[in-house]
C-alpha cells in the first residue's frame, strides 16, 4: 500500500475494483445493531471502553461487508474522539483493520495548522518522520483531509510527509453542508471564494503530480452542489475529487457525475449513513432487516459501486 | 471551574490573577530538558509510551510553574497526536493536571466539519451530551479552537454544548502564519475575507453574550499583524480574542496592545516556546541553565505577565 504516488495508487485501484466507492465509517452508538452494542456493554458496562468495542466490531463486520465494493473507506475520527482515549483507540484498531482487508483509508480529520504545527500532525496522520523520535503508526492512514484556510504554509508540511510513502492529501474547497456558503461562497472579485481556493489547490498540488497526471493534493467537493461539482472539476483538472455528501445528505448519481473525468476516473464519491446503516432504509430494511445488516450493508455498496460504475462508463 | 459564562469567567480570571497570558503547551520532544526525557526513555525505551510520559512530566513542571502567572494554558493537540494513543492519553493528562492547578484550559484543536460530525467534537471536547451515550471527559476543555471556513452550521454545535457548561469557543480569523494571506486577506467586495469572517464571527456569537459584554464565541487574531489586531478589536467590540504569535513568532509587546480593550480586558495572549522552552534562550539561558528550567519557566511567564499588565493598565 506504500509505494508508488497516491494519486496513481488511487486511480489504479479505482480501475481495478470498478469502484469508486467511498464508504464513511463514521459509528453513531445509538444507530448501530443492538446486538453489537449489547455485547460491549454487557462486558464493561455503558463506558467509554464499551463503546470503543462496540465501535470496533462494528466496523469489522462493515468493512468486512464492503471491501470487494469499495476502493477506500473514510473514517470520521470526530465520531471516535468523541469517546476519548478509548475512542481513539478504535480509531486507530478501525484504520489498522480497513488496511489489513486491502482498502485505502482516508482519514477525515479536517487538520490544519500554523506550519511546525501542521508537521506535527503530519507526522502523526501521515508517518514518516526520520528516526531519532519515537514514532506511532496508529493514526497512520494513506490519506487525510485537510482545512485549506490557513493558507499554503499549512497545507505544504501534510504534502511533504505524503510524497515518500506513497500517501495523499484532500483540502477543502466546497463542502457539502448548507452554511457552506457563509464564508466558501462570498464574493471574491466577481467569483465565490471557493473557486478562487480551488485555483490554489490546483496551483499547491502542482508539483506533487504522478504518472496519471492527477496530484497527490486533492479537493473535497461536496455532492449537494452538482453545478459547481462540474465546474470545479474543469477547474482543477490536475486534482483528485473526494465528494462527500451522497446518500443521506442528498446528493444522488447524477448529481456526483460532473466530479469526473472522460474516462470515469479522477473522483471518489463518499457515503456514511446510507451504507453503513443500509438495513435500517428502504428496499434494504425490508429485504434484509437488523438480524441480517451486514448483508445489507454490502448490498448497498454493491449497489453504489455498479450504480456509479455503469453511469460512468 | 464549570459555572456561569465563559467570557465573564475568562474576565474575571483577568482580573484576579492580573494576567492576560497564556501558555502554549506545544511539548517538542526534541527540545525538552534531558533529564525529562531520559527518565521516561530509561523505563520505556524509545517509544510511543516514552514520549508521552515525558511530555506529561513536563507539562507537569510548566504547569507548577506558571499556575500564578498565567490566566490560561492552551496545549496544542497536534503534539500530543503525533505520539498516537499514548499520546493523546498524555495530552488528557496534561489538561487534568491543569485544571487541577486551577487553569483555564484551551484546546487548541482547530476542529471543523459538518453539523452532524462537529457535534461529535463537541460532545467530546466541550462535554455536555445528555445521558444515554457513554461519555468521556478525556478532552474535555474549558474552551477550544475551531475553523470557521464550514459557516455556521460546522460552528453552531460548539456554541450549543458550550453555553450550558460555561465553556468557549474561539473562531479562526486571521492566523498567525506567513501564509495566512493566502486565503484569509483575499478581497471581498473591497476587504480582506478575514474581516467578513470577523463581522461573521461577531455576528454568530450576539446570542452568547455573557453580563461581562463579551460574546462566549472569541476569536483567534495573531500578534504577527498588529495593525489588523487593533482593527479587529473594533470590529468585534463583543468577541474575546486569543492572540497567538507572542514570543517565538515574532510578536511583542507593542504589537498586541490593540487586542485589549480601555480596561485591559477582552483579549489573551498566548506564548509557548517564549515561555516553556524559556531557559534556552537570553537572559534565562545564563541566568538559570537546563539545571534550573522550571526557575526559567516561570520567570519568564511572570515577566510576560507583569509586561503586558503593565502596558494596558
Amino acid at each position: 500500500m506504500d509505494d508508488g504516488h497516491f494519486a496513481d495508487r488511487l486511480m489504479a485501484e479505482i480501475e481495478r475494483k470498478q469502484s469508486q466507492v467511498v464508504v464513511g465509517l463514521d459509528p453513531r452508538l445509538d444507530k448501530l445493531p443492538a446486538t453489537v452494542c449489547e455485547a460491549a456493554y454487557t462486558e464493561y458496562g455503558e463506558t467509554p471502553r464499551a463503546a470503543a468495542d462496540a465501535i470496533v466490531a462494528f466496523n469489522r463486520a462493515v468493512i468486512g461487508a464492503v471491501a470487494e465494493h469499495a476502493v477506500a473507506v473514510k473514517p470520521q475520527i470526530a465520531f471516535y474522539e468523541r469517546f476519548g482515549v478509548e475512542g481513539v483507540r478504535a480509531y486507530a484498531a478501525s484504520v489498522r483493520a480497513a488496511r489489513k482487508a486491502g482498502l485505502i483509508v482516508i482519514g477525515d480529520v479536517k487538520r490544519n495548522d500554523i506550519a511546525s504545527t501542521a508537521a506535527a500532525y503530519a507526522a502523526g496522520h501521515l508517518g514518516g518522520v526520520p528516526g531519532g523520535v519515537p514514532q506511532s503508526d496508529d493514526f497512520v492512514v494513506d490519506a487525510l483531509t485537510v482545512n485549506p484556510y490557513l493558507g499554503l504554509d499549512g497545507v505544504a508540511p501534510f504534502l511533504e510527509a505524503a510524497e515518500p510513502g506513497g500517501r495523499g492529501v484532500f483540502a477543502l474547497v466546497k463542502t457539502s453542508n448548507p452554511s457552506s456558503a457563509d464564508i466558501q461562497d462570498l464574493d471574491c472579485g466577481g467569483r465565490p471564494l471557493y473557486r478562487r481556493v480551488a485555483e490554489l489547490v490546483e496551483q499547491w498540488g502542482a508539483a506533487h503530480r504522478g504518472g496519471s497526471g492527477y496530484s497527490l493534493l486533492g479537493a473535497v467537493v461536496g455532492a449537494t452542489f452538482p453545478e459547481e461539482l462540474a465546474a470545479l472539476r474543469r477547474a482543477m483538472p490536475h486534482t483528485p475529487l473526494l465528494v462527500p455528501g451522497f446518500g443521506a445528505q442528498g446528493g444522488g448519481v447524477s448529481d456526483v457525475l460532473g466530479a469526473f473525468d472522460e474516462d470515469g476516473l479522477g473522483a471518489v464519491v463518499s457515503s456514511s449513513r446510507g451504507i453503513i446503516l443500509a438495513w435500517q432504509r428502504a428496499p434494504y430494511d425490508r429485504q434484509y432487516g437488523e438480524a441480517n445488516w451486514q448483508e445489507a450493508v454490502a448490498a448497498a455498496a454493491g449497489e453504489m459501486r455498479r450504480s456509479l460504475w455503469d453511469a460512468t462508463h
